[in-house]
């Protein structure tokens, strides 16, 4: 730029303490999570302050603030005066009606010299994780920096200490959830099983049997569906607290997303970057997974740990890790916790991605003919552990009554009238394209790769693509004719269903199959 | 989004492949080096590829490719069946007059396992290192893809291998330099102490003497000037290779930018995610300091390593470690490197900051009576060094040689031929905003703390802002007064100078003194 591109324009505002003010216009750009501020390259603001784009810039409106990323543009894309602020800055700027914005320099990330620590093997004290949690609560955090604490944490792994204090940093950092009863339970799975989608049956069952249940659950991670994803093609799941506290005192249960509350909010931001890397260390899981229990409230918490050579948890003895770091972590803060170490070598159910694995959850409550006999016994043994330490079976009878419970329709009948607490039940989605991975010879089924059929419904468009995903027609240990279906991809887009298929036909493998 | 807020605009186009085919606009939106593409929210495109917002997506122009960040934007804001280009897009495409691109999805990432690997502590194997840094160079890698590499090469310090292996990989990335004589002689400083601005010096003696010295340098990291910052206020460092073999032809030496000849260029990348980290890992120290030497065909270098609390490197040990690395590395690329460990306990000359060293620089060569004698003996030390190792003076008889050179003038005048042959001399700017920062008291200075001297001049704006930076007053061993200036912060703007100011006033113990 020479000084004589442009004819300077008239001089932004500035406030009674010499604060740069300027007009915000809402230009429609979706940039989804990440604030972006445009501003003229001949902007005065930008001369005097020194910005240029990719700078990281504050902006205030009223008692609001955030932290942007600047982007300049060509004199005429805005008026003299004016910048631009994309959907996600207008919208936590809480804009509205529009108005003015102050614009200036953030203040320097002191809690960077903290995370440099860790990456060179110093141990994070609880203070540091406090700060570090803080600023990236407070969007002060570029994906750089994100990324950073995301790999410093798994290159060093967190010790129990340290997933003490992330733990609670992340949950100090969001809401906090009371319910005014005892016991409070939770259930979680340590994802990576495909189709493993028991959670909206054992909150039926549990509610159904009497016991407290307001369960929150989060979107994927980096598998082609979460809880959050599936239930929300059942039911609406971005529930306010007031609404999540109704719909729990009416029918002892929920299943909402959790970020809809602010439970634990780092955690949306984290699982955002570890997906892009999809890394998901130890530390972090732990803290993800104990801190959205304790932001909500739960006394009682069954953890189911599938294992098997694909999923995420490839061992017993990294299961033994685990369980015993979540037990010692969930001790920390007054809650009791039991681990259920799984099988872990195949998907559950028939379906993978959200509305998939919704018609397998319905056709178990239903007790139809046709429902996923692996996925109802899941269901019934963890609900059956669940059901016990809540305190509504003795020991020993859990699983008795959960299953009498989905048999008797009282499950059933509990998940209906929580959807409808939750603002009505919906239907799945069915996708409008899809197409069967064939068996290309005959023979016994002897390994199925759990993550390579997650990337296929991932590439289909798996979370964000409800209806898309993948439905499995076989299991280990069957035996299949040259030409039948091994599995059948579903997609939304014709664009979505080709690229996936790039995928299938160069991994030929994913279902591993002995001639019989 | 509901189906009704739009009506559908025109299909794009196919092309005879069923790839979509869409008019390129610019918008004028700089990005600087982040490819962007703007889509109408309801470009049928999106629909049919599954594309939102934050999505990395492929698009072609003829023979070139980029991947781009998508951010959709409301309808009003591009024509249908056209997509918004950022600056970065725009160039990297080669739109030059216009035309239409294809847009698809981007080829999964597969390096991102082996990046994984490492962040678990798995070696780099040469083979992975080359496919990541192929990638990186290819523009593949997003920040958050590119930040864990950097992270995890810092938590997981590399071996001699890796350290070879990143080495070739980012000089093979590149261009590289051949000069048809020998021996082709180079020098580097590894950074952190601030002003230690000799490279201009060295070369004048070098070419002077006859040797031949290509030097490329690079931008700052995490100081406030690199020696190309610094060059660039005295004459264009922008040259491509057939100017930079002229003026080496002509002169025997050049001071140019190595990312302008595209020396290494997975470097400049990876220095803009250390700086916004602050980290700059061994590993990734020696292979960038040592690739571009190999790139730019450097047969004998010299490598100055300052060693003090707050430089760079920070301990006698420390700097035999990284001299041992940097050592065995040129080894194996057959280049004979001699390391120099210098005193680091204090800055170097009086200014910190491109312009600020540009005027200590001209005072060495011309000899002016007011040149900081500390920069003209580092530079006398280190130039006899390199004379000696590239044959143009015996063993001992280096030191002499350098200094009788820049008496006689023989240096300065060379200088000036150099930075003519570059394209013109020019005259450093001068800040128009600077404020004294004074001493509280009388005292003896006994520190300088280097690296926050440092972040005072990056808050006044450098080295984007040439002309701004610190000016310092004093040295260690130094009686000062009650009220005496300490340093000078100079910026080009008031907003700069103020925020540098609410770090000093933050830290007043930057230069550190004891009563008399």
């Amino acid at each position: 730029m020479t000084d004589g591109e442009h004819s300077p324009g008239p001089v932004p505002r500035k406030n009674g303490n010499g604060a740069n003010v300027l007009n915000a216009r809402r230009i429609g750009i979706d940039t989804q999570y990440e604030a972006v501020v445009f501003m003229r390259r001949d902007c005065p603001v930008c001369k005097s302050e020194g910005f240029t784009s990719q700078n990281r810039v504050r902006l205030t409106h009223g008692s609001q603030t955030v932290i942007a990323t600047l982007f300049q543009t060509a004199p005429g894309f805005l008026d003299h005066g004016e910048v631009g602020l994309s959907e996600a800055a207008w919208r936590r700027l809480g804009m509205n009606n529009g108005g003015t914005v102050i614009v200036s320099h953030p203040r320097p990330l002191d809690s960077l010299s903290l995370l440099r620590g860790k990456v060179y093997g110093n141990p994070l004290e609880a203070h540091s994780v406090k700060v570090i949690i803080e600023d990236i609560v407070a969007g002060r955090y570029s994906d750089i920096h994100l990324s950073s604490f995301v790999t410093a944490c798994s290159a060093q792994p967190l010790d129990h200490a340290e997933m003490v204090a992330l733990t609670a940093a992340m949950t100090d950092a969001g809401d906090r959830l009371e319910w005014g009863t005892y016991p409070v339970v939770d259930k979680h799975c340590v994802g990576g099983l495909p189709g493993n989608r028991t959670t909206p049956i054992i909150v039926a069952v549990a509610a159904a049997c009497g016991l407290t249940m307001p369960k929150t659950s989060s979107r994927a991670i980096t598998s082609p569906a979460g809880t959050a994803d599936t239930m929300e093609t059942l039911a609406p799941v971005d529930l306010d607290i007031t609404t999540m506290r109704q719909v729990v005192e009416r029918e002892g249960g929920c299943i909402a997303w959790g970020g809809a509350v602010r439970l634990s909010p780092a955690d949306d931001t984290l699982i955002r970057v570890e997906r892009a890397l999809d890394l998901d260390g130890e530390g972090q899981l732990v803290a993800s997974v104990l801190s959205k229990k304790i932001a909500a409230g739960s006394s009682h918490v069954i953890l189911d740990l599938p294992v098997g050579p694909t999923a995420k948890v490839r061992s017993q003895e990294a299961a033994r890790v685990l369980s015993r770091n979540l037990i010692a972590v969930a001790h920390a803060f007054d809650i009791e916790a039991r681990t259920i170490i799984t099988d872990g070598r195949q998907p559950v159910g028939r379906g993978i991605g959200p509305a998939l694995e919704a018609r397998d959850v319905l056709a178990v409550l239903q007790g139809t003919a046709d429902a996923p006999p692996d996925l109802r016994d899941r269901a019934v043994a963890l609900a059956g552990h669940l059901l016990e330490l809540g305190g509504a079976a003795a020991a020993g009878n859990g699983t008795g009554l959960a299953a009498r419970t989905l048999d008797e329709g009282g499950a059933w009948r509990k998940f209906q009238a929580i959807c409808e607490a939750q603002g009505g039940m919906r239907v799945p989605p069915r996708a409008g394209h899809f197409r069967p991975v064939l068996a290309n010879r005959a023979g016994k089924v002897t390994a199925i790769d759990n993550r390579r059929l997650a990337k296929v419904a991932k590439l289909a468009g798996a979370p964000v693509a409800k209806a898309a995903g993948v439905e499995i027609h076989v299991q280990l240990g069957m035996t299949v004719t040259s030409g039948e279906p091994l599995y059948t991809v579903h997609a939304e887009a014709p664009g979505e269903l080709a690229y996936s298929f790039d995928y299938v036909a160069a991994n030929s493998d994913i279902i591993e199959m002995t001639e019989v």
